[in-house]
């Protein structure tokens, strides 16, 4: 108990170090953490979740370490939530993008998390919705996510965000139109990044064209464009403006809120089954399931059967 | 029960209507098939599965169409499980890729079915697991899954594939780098497709080069390169026999039969798991969710309060 409380002090007070052990149990789904996770919880703290997402190549992970010096110049702690592409058998992610974000890594006031997308039982979403919601605890005002490509996992991970952001590159053009169904829709701000580029204009056009089809009421949020060229900082102001308008919209309508009780409560809902899994899977039952499938039984009777099998 | 008998009936005859009204009701999770599911998947017929992903624009739906074509040729039944990018809101599909597949649409021993990414509960993979899964039991040969991009979901679908293709495009390069790292591990098989462009030797070699990192023992399978203009049939036949190579590779090595019972090991998981939580979530512990987060009770302690609450 005196190593529980002594964690959660020093998380309390900005250990990074003990933020991470903790985060590292958390995404291990070590049981005994409940307690202390619950006292953390408790504390109410609210951040402000920014998800960033694109195609790869699109500079997500520049645009990401450029918000995240806009915020601390506004005096803001920052945590940012990296979900690397990885390969669903090593597990292992790729850290170059990483490595880029150096410079931020030093300040105290900055907390980053990289996740390995492999595949883990209940999968990647929950667990970075954990994550999140430990490192607001912690006392962080704003969570930036970033994910890359629209799978459903990640489309689950922005969708948990309260401004989410879609970068765009002036030549994804052609190869990104299948991806725009998915991103087009989940999009609060687009991002032209690389628009010193000679083709930008037409691309910032296109994708003008394509929001103009979408439904709209006088009331609803007006998708802007920012362009931006991240690797020189051109465009980050305006990047940071419409984050603010954006925030500012979702509070006015009440709409802030109301993301939050839904988060709120499918993490419930995704606890609850991770757990249960946890603990439904006894050996016997395994052995169950593995004796049935050997006998050629249907999927579903099998099924059934665990699950009338109550003890 | 004698409705159920005729749609069974009809399904074993090959009446693709009945299949597809049926797969209709398992998207839906239709509680009621359970009998008819369990007497159809007693039939313990077996189909070879092969995962098509890659970027857009590689030309998946061509190489599938092509491939349809050549198994057909080989006087096989082919399905096609397609999930199409998607919004996550209005779940609609793009249809356009689908609607070049018409040639093959006529032919009676070819079934298509296109499932949209909407988040389902339980996700992507289990439905298409099950949708492949009755598919297999009416008689079908082949299955050809074709999925996008490199989300979680989607390396779930081809996972869950005996024989694993990866198609690019030699302008993929640089930006499916981070891409690559998902795709690298899980191909069976790559297709640079496109080849008659002037860039396709330099990107077969780049792609070469990568592959020889990667570890090796005198008895793995060698991951081939096919070239291939999949929209003038060009190297459609060496692909067919690489599939045919890899096929008897996983035969020979017993390794088939290995992923056939991971597979329906993780399928009975998923079942139970969806099973469970549709009886779980009564109305009174939706309630008991929706107060105890209104009185700002922590996550952890609501999901315990849940699951010890068993009556």
């Amino acid at each position: 108990m005196n190593r529980a409380t002594s964690l959660f002090e020093k998380i309390q007070q900005g250990d990074k170090r003990a933020l991470a052990r903790l985060l590292s149990q958390v995404e291990n789904n070590d049981e005994s953490l409940s307690p202390i996770l619950s006292d953390l919880l408790r504390e109410n703290r609210l951040a402000y979740r920014i998800g960033i997402t694109g195609p790869p190549g699109a500079g997500k992970s520049t645009l990401t370490n450029q918000l995240v010096k806009a915020y601390r110049k506004a005096q803001k702690t920052v945590a940012v939530i990296a979900v690397d592409p990885t390969s669903p058998f090593t597990g292992g992610a790729l850290l170059g993008d990483r490595i880029r974000m150096n410079d931020v890594m030093l300040d105290s006031g900055v907390f980053i998390r990289s996740m390995a997308t492999r595949g883990s039982l209940g999968g990647l979403a929950t667990k970075a919705a954990e994550v999140s919601r430990v490192i607001e605890a912690a006392g962080y005002d704003i969570i930036i996510f970033e994910t890359v490509g629209v799978g459903q996992s990640e489309l689950d991970i922005v969708k948990a965000a309260d401004t989410t952001i879609v970068a765009l590159v002036p030549e994804s053009g052609d190869s990104i139109q299948a991806m725009k169904a998915g991103l087009m829709e989940i999009a609060d701000i687009f991002v032209m990044n690389k628009a010193d580029r000679t083709d930008s204009d037409k691309a910032v056009q296109a994708l003008e064209s394509s929001l103009q089809l979408r439904d709209h009421t006088a009331d609803s949020w007006l998708v802007p464009i920012i362009k931006t060229v991240s690797t020189r900082g051109i465009g980050i102001s305006d990047l940071f403006a419409a984050i603010e308008a954006h925030a500012h919209y979702l509070k006015s309508k009440g709409l802030l809120e109301k993301k939050r009780q839904t988060r709120d409560k499918e993490f419930v809902e995704h606890l609850v089954s991770e757990k249960w899994q946890r603990t439904f899977w006894t050996e016997s039952r395994q052995a169950l399931l593995l004796q049935k499938l050997s006998e050629h039984e249907s999927p579903y009777r099998i099924a059934e059967l665990l699950l009338s099998n109550h003890d």
